[in-house]
Formats: C-alpha cells, sequence, structure tokens
C-alpha cells in the first residue's frame, strides 16, 4: 500500500475529514481559512518573504474567501516537521525547499537543488515546459501532496573561508558548514563537514571552531556580519546554484477546492517563483557592492578544485541511484539541464560577457 | 495639458464614460468582460501565447466574473494601434511590446529592449525590486495607461547571414533586416537597415534581396526556414537581450476594477513573465539542437564586431537625451544593470562556465 492509500485510510490520515471536522470556524460566511506552515522562521529574510507574499496574495486575488493562515517555523510545527503535518492532515499547506525531505524521499533533492545542478532559470525550463511538474505530481501521488514552485533564492555563494583556497588539498580536514548534498559532497573531498544550526554559524567561525561557512548569499550573509570575521569570499559555489522553494498542499484539501481556488494557488505560486528569485538577485547584488566596498576580497575555487567537486557531486548522487523514480527523474534533470545550457551559454552567456567587456 | 487630462476630458477620451455606455453586455450577471487587443497575429509561437495565457488565467482566477476576450491583430485593430485603441477606450487593454510605441515616449523603449541592455533576469531585478515598476506607471500617468509586465522572449539571435561576419567592415553595405533601435544602431555602422514585415523575410533572404536577417530565437527562426536558406548563424545578439512584453489597461478601467480584479490582472501578469520567458527558453533550446544537427554553423561575432555595435548602440541611445523621464530612467536603468551583472557574472556566470567545462 502506498503511504497515500495509507493516510486516506487512516484515522490520522484523511485531511477531508479533519477539513469537515474543522469547517463550522473555517467556512464561515462562505470563506476558507487553510492554515500553511512553513521551514523558515518568521521574518527570515527573503524565504519567509516568499511565502509571506504567496499567502497574501492568494488572500487577495480571492477576496478573502480562500485566507492563508501562515503559520512560521516553531508556530504550529517545527521547521522538519512541517512535510508530515500536511501529510497528515494537521497543517494545510507547507512552503519550504523540499530538499528537507530527501528521507521521505530522495527525488525531493531535485525540486530544491543538487549539487552541479540547475540554475534557477533552467530550473524553470525543466519544470513548466519539460517533464520537472510532472515528476512532482508523481511524488505527489505517494505522499499525497499537490506541489508548485512558489520561490528561488537564486545561486548560493561558495562561502567564506579563513585562508585562501589553492587547491583540493585545502578541504583535506577542513572544518566546513554545509547541510545537505553539497555538505556530504565536501565530505567526499575530505573536508570534515559541520551542519550547525543558523544561530550558532557566527560564533563557530569567529572562535575558530570552523575554518568556514557557506551560509545563503551577500544579503544573508552580511546581513550575519560574517565579513567581520574574514574577507574571503567565494561567490560562486557547486551546491545549491538555484534551489527553487515548493507550496505544497495536502492533496485531499487540494481536490476539495473549487477550480478558481485552484487556479489562484497555481499562479500565486507561479508568480512567487520569479517575485521571489529577482528579489534575492536585485539585494545580493546590492550587498555585493556593500562587501567589496568593504573590504571583502571575491574570489573564484581554482579549476582543480571546481573538478574535484564535480567527481563528488557525481558519487553524492550516484549513492541514490537504483531508485526507479529518482533514475527516471535525473536522467530527464540531467538531459533538459544540458540543452537549456547549450542555448543559454550561446545566446545569454555569449552576450553578457561581450557586454560587460564592453559595457565595464 | 498633459495627455490623459486631454483624454479624461475628451469627448472621444474618457474610457470610463465608454465603459458605462457598454456596461449592459459586459455587466450581465455581475461579471464583466474586458477585451484585450495585442501586437501579434493569432497564434503567432510564443507572443501571442502569452497574451492567451494571461487571459486564460485572468478569466479562470476570477471564476469567470473578470472575462478577457483576446482580439488578435487586426481582428479589432491592427498591432501598432492597440496604443491608442487603449488609451482612447476603444480597447480596455492590450499585450504587446512597448518598444513599439517609442513614438509616444522614447522611454518605451526600456520595457521592451534595448542594446545592450538587460537580460530578462537583470529586467525583473529592476522592475520588481528596483525602480523599473516605477518608471512605467509614471508613463502611464501621461498616457492613462496602468501597465505590468507579462512576458519575455528572452535573448533574441544575432541572426542569419549569407556569408561568415569576419570584422566590422562586413557590415558597410549590408543588406540587413532587423527592425527597431538596433536596427538603427547597425545602420552607424554602415549596414543598409531593412524593415521588412514577418511575411516577406524568407523570400527577401531567399532570393538574395537581403544579405541577412534576425527574427527571434532558434525556435522561431526555425519554424520560419532560414535553415534552408543559410547555415551561418549567430546565436548571441546586441539588439534585444531579454525584451519584455507588457499587459496595458487603460487607467479608467483599472481604477474602476475591484481590489480582487487588480490582484489578478497584477498576479496573472507577474506569472506570465516566468512562464513564457522559459517557454521561450525551454524551445529555444531544443530548436537549437535541431538546427546544429541539421548543420547550421553556431557562431559568435568576432569582438571587433561587439566592439563597434557597442559604439554604435551608445550613439543610438545618445540621440533620445535631454528628455527628463529618459534621462531619469536610463540612469536608473543603467546602474540597476552593472549591479546585476556583478552579482550573476561571479555567481551563476562563474559556476555555469565550470560547470559545463566539468560535466559537458
Amino acid at each position: 500500500m502506498d503511504r497515500r492509500s495509507f493516510l486516506r485510510n487512516s484515522a490520522l490520515g484523511g485531511s477531508a475529514a479533519a477539513a469537515t471536522a474543522l469547517a463550522a470556524p473555517a467556512y464561515a460566511q462562505g470563506n476558507r481559512t487553510l492554515t500553511m506552515v512553513t521551514t523558515w522562521g518568521r521574518g527570515l529574510a527573503g524565504v519567509h518573504d516568499a511565502a509571506q507574499h504567496v499567502a497574501d496574495n492568494i488572500t487577495a486575488m480571492s477576496g478573502g474567501s480562500l485566507t492563508i493562515d501562515l503559520k512560521a517555523a516553531g508556530e504550529l510545527v517545527g521547521a522538519f516537521e512541517v512535510f508530515d503535518a500536511v501529510t497528515s492532515g494537521q497543517a494545510d499547506m507547507y512552503h519550504g525547499a523540499d530538499y528537507y525531505f530527501v528521507n521521505q524521499h530522495p527525488a525531493y533533492a531535485y525540486f530544491a537543488s543538487v549539487p552541479f545542478g540547475m540554475t534557477a532559470q533552467e530550473l524553470a525550463n525543466w519544470y513548466y515546459h519539460g517533464e520537472g511538474q510532472a515528476f512532482h505530481d508523481e511524488l505527489g501521488q505517494i505522499f499525497g501532496l499537490k506541489s508548485f514552485f512558489a520561490g528561488n533564492t537564486g545561486p548560493q555563494s561558495g562561502g567564506w573561508f579563513a585562508k585562501e583556497i589553492t587547491g583540493p588539498e585545502d578541504f583535506q580536514g577542513l572544518r566546513f558548514r554545509m547541510p545537505g548534498l553539497g555538505g556530504q559532497a565536501l565530505g567526499k573531498m575530505g573536508a570534515s563537514v559541520q551542519n550547525l544550526p543558523g544561530a550558532e554559524v557566527y560564533q563557530a567561525l569567529a572562535s575558530g571552531a570552523i575554518d568556514g561557512t557557506e551560509w545563503i548569499g551577500p544579503w544573508a550573509d552580511e546581513k550575519a556580519g560574517f565579513q567581520e570575521i574574514t574577507k574571503f569570499y567565494y561567490t560562486a559555489g557547486m551546491h545549491e546554484p538555484g534551489p527553487g522553494l515548493t507550496l505544497a498542499t495536502n492533496l485531499d484539501v487540494w481536490d476539495s477546492l473549487s477550480a478558481e481556488h485552484k487556479k489562484i494557488v497555481e499562479v500565486a505560486s507561479g508568480e512567487a517563483n520569479q517575485w521571489n528569485l529577482s528579489l534575492f538577485m536585485n539585494n545580493n547584488a546590492a550587498a555585493l557592492q556593500r562587501l567589496q566596498a568593504g573590504g571583502v576580497k571575491v574570489l573564484e575555487f581554482p579549476d582543480a578544485v571546481w573538478d574535484a567537486m564535480g567527481d563528488a557531486a557525481r558519487e553524492t548522487l550516484d549513492q541514490y541511484a537504483g531508485d526507479d523514480i529518482f533514475d527516471r527523474l535525473r536522467a530527464s534533470y540531467e538531459a533538459s539541464m544540458q540543452s537549456s545550457s547549450g542555448w543559454i551559454t550561446r545566446s545569454e552567456g555569449a552576450y553578457r560577457l561581450q557586454r560587460d567587456r564592453i559595457m565595464g
């Protein structure tokens, strides 16, 4: 029995039943309120903003007939409990990064980001016009979710290092903070990977307990204050080249929505994807200028480091091979990435190199 | 008196009055129908699709309470008459590329594309999180429009040439089809610029009446069949690096919409911007692979050609200097472009170069 059938038939599961039990207040005056839980602390720059933006737009477009009540991480359930909360019907929808749910299914990694994976634009190409959305739906049928992209942080920075990186051997024993599959890849390069919660990273770097950390990008990194500790900043990184954020609705709740409300949730999510990406891009651009003006050295890893990262990333993804959905999805994703990249490199890529050479 | 005051006070102008006169059918059963005219022939790949997509989403999200009736170019008014049709109240909204309206105001060029201007992502950064939308609104106050981006074609190709381009001198006397400011720039390089309508381009190239043409990108270019005539294809171009498409509503009609309907139009437009960009990107990528497999030589202009294009583009834009809005907008746009590019080059740009080097 797949998980969805289990949930539909269990006493805990059926969210339709739960919705009925709660219907009296939620349907007052014909209106409906859905609870959105998130993987973000209230106010966390950029990512909480994306959740709030999509929630507000759904409420506003429906004239309040579909009101979204946003509960940030810890307000109803913890950040990493949102998946179970929504599949069980405790909450109606979550906003989060799907790579947090690789233990539910490893293929979820691709709906946020994998090492050496797609940029935000490549991901949109695959998701909206290739097979991406269909794979998201296939996973959703297993777990009882209807998912849409609803945000993107854009490329995340390689990180802050106490010392300049001169070759792959510098990662041997390096105590570096990086969660997820990217961290696994660094581990394969010999790093001693630390998975510290956000609140502890600054102190660990300042005290020398770690030799470096990635965080998000210039905007969030500047807020975290890492430039006060070290000036060596690697802007390009391999670990999260353009992670998507997801709005996932309990499938029974989704099925119970009117056609208008379904379309409102879908379009609000799509709009949030670009709104959020351009928010990050614009704020990262301004923050990078401030960091550089403040003396931060903006660096790139040497080719030999990138080569070693490439080997480590492939090895990290290969360990999930053998799962049917993972294998089919990976093949689809990699073919789409190669196709997108061929065009982007020869059009926008070549153009930007020339424009920036000439216009400065 | 500015144009909007004129329109508000003239017998022809007031679209609110026109809407009232037409109200009986439009408001049947509390529903409202708005007429959208477009600058695109019905079915024109990618661009008509964007107009239809946003129209359908507005209709669906409102449950039909705001229905958009799309009239393609020629069905109610001609392609280049849509601006006047909407400002005068003959139609309620247009979907089109705002650089068609540089004779109304030269600053409209920036809301589609200018030579050596922004990519689609840079444009979104400026529009949604910099000053772009505010400038669009400032122009809208003059003409009586409320405008939103609602599509983007992504980077347009440099074009098809009968012979390989080896230096800027090859543009002397070259009979080349390119409309708009890009064409003006090529003219400054010595080209004999032709502004042929789309339907005549294939025959002109096949007969040798022109030496080359740009069109849109691999997807549309392949449909046009230029690969049957010449194999020299320059994918990167300077003329339209990421043109935005606009949905503009008559301001009196806009002011008369409910808060829900305003939000629906705004969010549907924003969603269409990314949906359409990724549609073009994905289809261009696939078409480029087919063109290459069919023997098309994918080329890049030499640096000296780009240098000459850069000088010509600057000269083209400089001729509009002195207009208050144009000058303020250009300064805002160029500062935002430089900031965005600084970040994108050092993050996504550096990453993609490494990934494509390693992963192939």
